[in-house]
């Protein structure tokens, strides 16, 4: 522990006192305290190194020391407001535009994805003149007032559903009402949106816009940031000779990954209660639905809970998600390496053998103090 | 000219080509490539150098080397979210509590001014179970969907007033209905908030917030840059110390603003048109209000746009604002000096002094190309 750090108890206390309940600490019954990040690990302030298997946004790995360089070259020099003309700014749009289709040609640069998609809904309206919006169920589309209302995850649990805002259902083929089994869940689920448009359409309606993912949160409304994220797209390139570990490509990630939550280990030993999967994803986006039983696919929400909780103590970083919060969801840093994949799939292992044990035995799983 | 630096018009055509009009730049009709900025100053591609009047943001100054090397250092060891436990969130915040009223003692980090407004927004209307807004005209609360409805300076150009935004007139003691002759101003401006608040619940509305003025833009959803304000903090104490020239102190600003708009300069001489002015401000904040004519007030918005584009031929960066565009804006960094004070005051002079002759012979005021 660095001489200047504060015990975790007393920043903890602090941070109760201070910070709104609000702002929500992962693993809130022992929450972590990181002083530091490297690549694909976050140090706590005991020196332990935790594999993060969660933090996407870091996308070339934490402290990339190409993208710390050119943010330190660039703040010396010039930060400031997009309202003088910068070679920057021109030429990172350039660049974005090579990897486009050719109609998305002109750009906007913001401060988060919540103002990219609130500029994408007014920019919506104020084209089409209409007001209403189509989202997918449990989507979630920013932390604005514009997009909580937009976002079902969000506003079941606040001001509830907006006359303008249409509910499609999730295009889910294992828990959703089109699976696996039906012959084309892809056209059902999108005649389930041209239902929904015609509908609201009969009612005197008018949509806008259908939200069906988040923009990308690309920040740099201030100019020379453009700089900052050129350097990320350089270093994503230049990434795999710079990290000692083979890359974890999501090919290999999505090799690997459906591998380890083998039907021999996860089903028919966790009785009660079977706990099974469902794993889906791209590239390095990756969830693992943990049901407990078949039939029914009920949700394993507390295992889920349970689970995550126990890779934590074994320094891996992994949270859920979805409406059961039953999903792990995997997005780490691009940087994650086959290594990493093999050692959190031996830890995960370790924990369901030993959950296997408990559940035998008749223990209540519960997380440790 | 830096080797690496396309010429101007290059990235002039690149920007018309690749950015949104809607994101304007400073002197449209010939802006300002700027590729470089320290203190008060900014530097164009052929290394001229401007006294910067109107960037504020930059408080401390342009790439202070404190801000920078704070920034620098964080990067280096950390730059995530706040869902881990971290002493530089609860720092910083300690801090601020220390400079705020007792019952000002709990915090949220965001992003942007407009995410603060936005959050300010959603807890009054949640805290009181109301929906509607009181603001002042002509106010600007930031660019997102729900600021822009209570902002009557963009919503009037767009979709117009909500039924659930009342508008109380700005207590504008210079051109408001209620001037420096009335005996109490500020009383008077007062009771037409309370007139608006009961005329609204006559009708049966609800009020949730009064958004007199925007709340300061403070960044660091990320945690570490709570270091990096911390810093700023810091540097603001140091500045006087680390910069070259005294530093304007708000008191000198002040003293010698409203001492150079002379009336033996503005009045008399600039007829016709005649021009006249209003200084007033708080701190380095000064807005200088150019009229037309003395007893109707008329907003000299020609005049004021002229003046500032030939500053910025003289190497002076400032701006318009107000309704009638006719408000000369200083906001400069606060390392803005007696020095910078003086030169832009003896070239407003220089520009007075030839506006004069210009309409002395019956010349139109044209902007040079």
């Amino acid at each position: 522990m660095a001489a200047d750090q504060r015990p975790k108890a007393d920043t903890l206390a602090r941070r109760q006192r201070l910070i709104s309940s609000s702002c929500r600490l992962f693993f809130p019954e022992d929450p972590v305290k990181i002083v530091r990040a490297q690549g694909q690990y976050m140090y706590d302030e005991q020196g332990a190194e935790y594999i993060d298997c969660i933090n996407n946004v870091a996308h070339v790995g934490h402290c990339h020391p190409l993208v710390v360089r050119a943010a330190h070259e660039q703040n010396q020099v010039l930060n400031t407001n997009s309202r003088y003309l910068h070679d920057n700014i021109v030429d990172y749009a350039q660049r974005l535009s090579e990897t486009l289709p050719e109609q998305l040609c002109v750009f906007y640069f913001l401060n988060s994805g919540s103002e990219a998609n609130d500029l994408a809904l007014r920019l919506a309206r104020h084209y089409t003149g209409h007001q209403d919006v189509v989202v997918l169920d449990h989507a979630y589309h920013g932390h604005l007032s514009s997009l909580i209302d937009i976002s079902p995850y969000k506003f079941r649990n606040l001001d509830g559903q907006k006359e303008w805002v249409h509910v499609a259902p999730l295009p889910d083929t294992y828990r959703g009402p089109y699976r696996e089994d039906h012959p084309n869940p892809a056209m059902a689920y999108a005649n389930e949106v041209k239902r929904l448009v015609s509908s609201a359409q009969e009612k005197g309606r008018k949509i806008a816009a259908f939200f069906a993912e988040s923009l990308p949160s690309v920040g740099g409304q201030i100019i020379p940031p453009a700089g900052y994220f050129s350097q990320v797209a350089d270093s994503r390139e230049k990434t795999s000779s710079l990290t000692s570990s083979p890359w974890a490509s999501p090919l290999a990630m999505a090799t690997l990954l459906p591998a380890w939550p083998q039907p021999s280990l996860w089903r028919g030993h966790l009785k009660p209660p079977a706990l099974s999967t469902s794993t889906r994803g791209v590239g390095l986006f990756i969830g693992v639905d943990l049901i407990k039983d078949e039939a029914t696919r009920t949700p394993a929400t507390e295992e889920a809970a349970y689970l995550v909780s126990r890779l934590k103590e074994n320094y891996v970083l992994l949270s859920t998600d979805g409406p059961g919060r039953n999903i792990l969801k995997f997005k780490p840093p691009m940087c994650f390496s086959l290594d990493n994949a093999r050692q959190v799939v031996a830890k995960l292992d370790a924990i369901l053998t030993d959950m296997e044990e408990k559940v035998r035995s008749c223990e209540t799983l519960r997380l440790q103090p």
